[in-house]
């Protein structure tokens, strides 16, 4: 039989996610993980929890002691929240909640590739609407385009370029989006800015969250929404009853109690680099845990991080073309990156 | 804003899955979950593996060794095996990547409701082909509506009526469709009877298993599918690259190496409670590890039960009005449950 001749029109012309990693390295900075995993007391608390669960038992379907917890430490009602498989998890909810075959996804470019990923794997159409010089949005485009749109994507600090974009700018999209717009805070816990303040009156705004990166829980797959009713309730009808295992919400239990790890020792490592590199490269001045970086020779500079064992993203093509991403990682991750940043490429 | 008017058309008329659970109970016999946990044994290892998770890096996107494993011990090959966060996260896939907007989804009714949320949910036409007297399926009328269709879901045994459909209808079914057919074996441990065979020289055929009845693995949702590559190709295109987290990873390499748990027990105790049942309810003959029971009246029943803190399912209309599904447990839950049944309701 010819099965691809069955599939979804829209998923036909996408090919499968390849993170493109490194298979043997000796430092990882290509995923923007937090190098620091979590504290020796928060993994035997973890444990202890584990220890205690019925792993016979379906998982709490309603996650509902982690979404009174984030709700209490957000300031809004646990209604407003919802538990993902990973933020990765939420954003594909919103698409296929919110859009209709065909339907545009509106974002920047470039930006965080899940969005088109998974608004073609929904049967949507992404609309990608480049970023200016300065890596900052063109406002009035995004809105132009995002007329009969599901939604407008906007990651804040953006990836992979690191930047937030303009506060005014951000503000004109959401006060006159006719759509949802979704901002991923991602990067929060080091940006230290938000779009939360913006919810109150406003039921189309939705803030993505994770334990990914500041809370060192990219393994345990922990994201969440911060939306009004309106969204959560229509999320809820196609989320997975238990799409957020028990295992995890243990340790979801025990990580919002605990601090986020490392994040000032991460970002003085980043300014430290930062400064170390803006002479030579452009670099792009940076609101979360990793640096942009233009080099020359985008070839040479995968050539030499390979043989150094050293996973770093450097992007092939497109308006990113001989750009790298640095994940800033641990000290001595970081030295042996710049090492080999200072011999040129 | 309006928000419920963004939302997608075949969303709007879906309501949130509703498990209809009790809350306060003290058995809890109403999601065909295993009563007996793992093994004290199987839960130290478990734990042992977690304690040497990296919970701030990513986990492994090709579950390369767990795909490995279930490759082996099924005669396929790891191109053939495709992990889900629990099956609900594969069934969703199947639908996800092989419908368009309105396309059909093909099943018999009842059987488990989450062929039809997800159909609704990912924009799919749900089509229900009623069962005969027997519960056994009308394989013409399946063909029939299968026609320009996408997919068809059978459940073998089925649930929530416990048996298994008759093989030659079954099989006439898979040699005859013009479109996927997937045969859901969650409870394929208990009845010892698959079709993993008709998939040699069959592109079109899925099989899907899990770890969360018989391997009492609810609580990490690890489900697993198996199938050509022409399938599993498309399916890993819109699969969400981290689907299974780091700790569900490292319970399945555990319990993969573990034998299922107490299914001789269970399947002993069903035929008990059968042979104590039969004689004053119409019982169905059952391949899994529960039993679908006609009551007089459903609303006493639900009283009586909730009243002994026993969780049990009772359906409320539809064909399986007054019909109530027992998940065969522990034995001192068991015993506590026919005591209600042998008071009449």
């Amino acid at each position: 039989m010819n099965i691809g001749r069955l599939q979804r029109k829209s998923v036909k012309n996408l090919a499968a996610y390849d993170p493109g990693l490194l298979v043997d390295y000796k430092y990882k900075l290509d995923a923007n993980e937090n190098g620091f995993d979590i504290t020796p007391k928060a993994r035997k608390k973890i444990l202890r929890e584990i220890s205690a669960v019925h792993f016979n038992r379906y998982p709490d379907p309603a996650t509902g002691d982690i979404r009174a917890a984030l709700a209490k430490k957000n300031g809004v009602k646990p209604e407003n929240v919802v538990i993902g498989n990973g933020s990765d998890e939420l954003i594909h909810y919103l698409i296929q909640a919110f859009t209709d075959q065909g339907d545009k996804i509106v974002f920047p470019s470039p930006t965080f590739e899940m969005y088109r990923i998974l608004a073609m794997a929904n049967g949507a159409e992404p609309v990608a609407v480049g970023l200016d010089e300065r890596f900052d949005i063109y406002e009035k485009e995004l809105l132009k385009k995002s007329r009969g749109a599901g939604i407008i994507f906007l990651a804040y600090p953006n990836n992979p370029t690191g930047n937030c974009f303009s506060r005014e700018k951000m503000e004109y999209v959401i006060r006159n989006a006719g759509c949802l717009v979704v901002v991923d805070e991602a990067y929060f816990e080091f940006s230290k800015k938000t779009f939360i303040n913006l919810m109150r009156g406003r039921n189309n705004l939705v803030i993505l969250r994770t334990f990914s990166k500041a809370f060192s829980m990219a393994g345990a797959r922990l994201g969440y929404m911060l939306a009004h009713r309106d969204v959560t309730e229509i999320i809820n009808k196609v989320r997975l009853p238990y799409n957020v295992n028990a295992l995890s919400q243990a340790c979801a239990r025990v990580m919002l109690k605990e601090k986020s790890a490392a994040v000032e020792t991460i970002l003085a490592e980043r300014e430290i680099i930062y400064d170390l590199l803006k002479d030579d490269y452009p670099v792009i001045k940076s609101d979360a845990n990793f640096l942009l970086i233009k080099v020359k020779d985008g070839a040479k500079a995968r050539k030499l991080f390979e043989k150094s064992g050293i996973s770093i993203r450097i992007f092939r093509d497109g308006a990113l073309k001989d750009f790298l991403r640095l994940t800033i990682g641990m000290p001595e991750e970081n030295r042996a990156a710049l090492k080999i940043m200072r011999r040129g490429v």
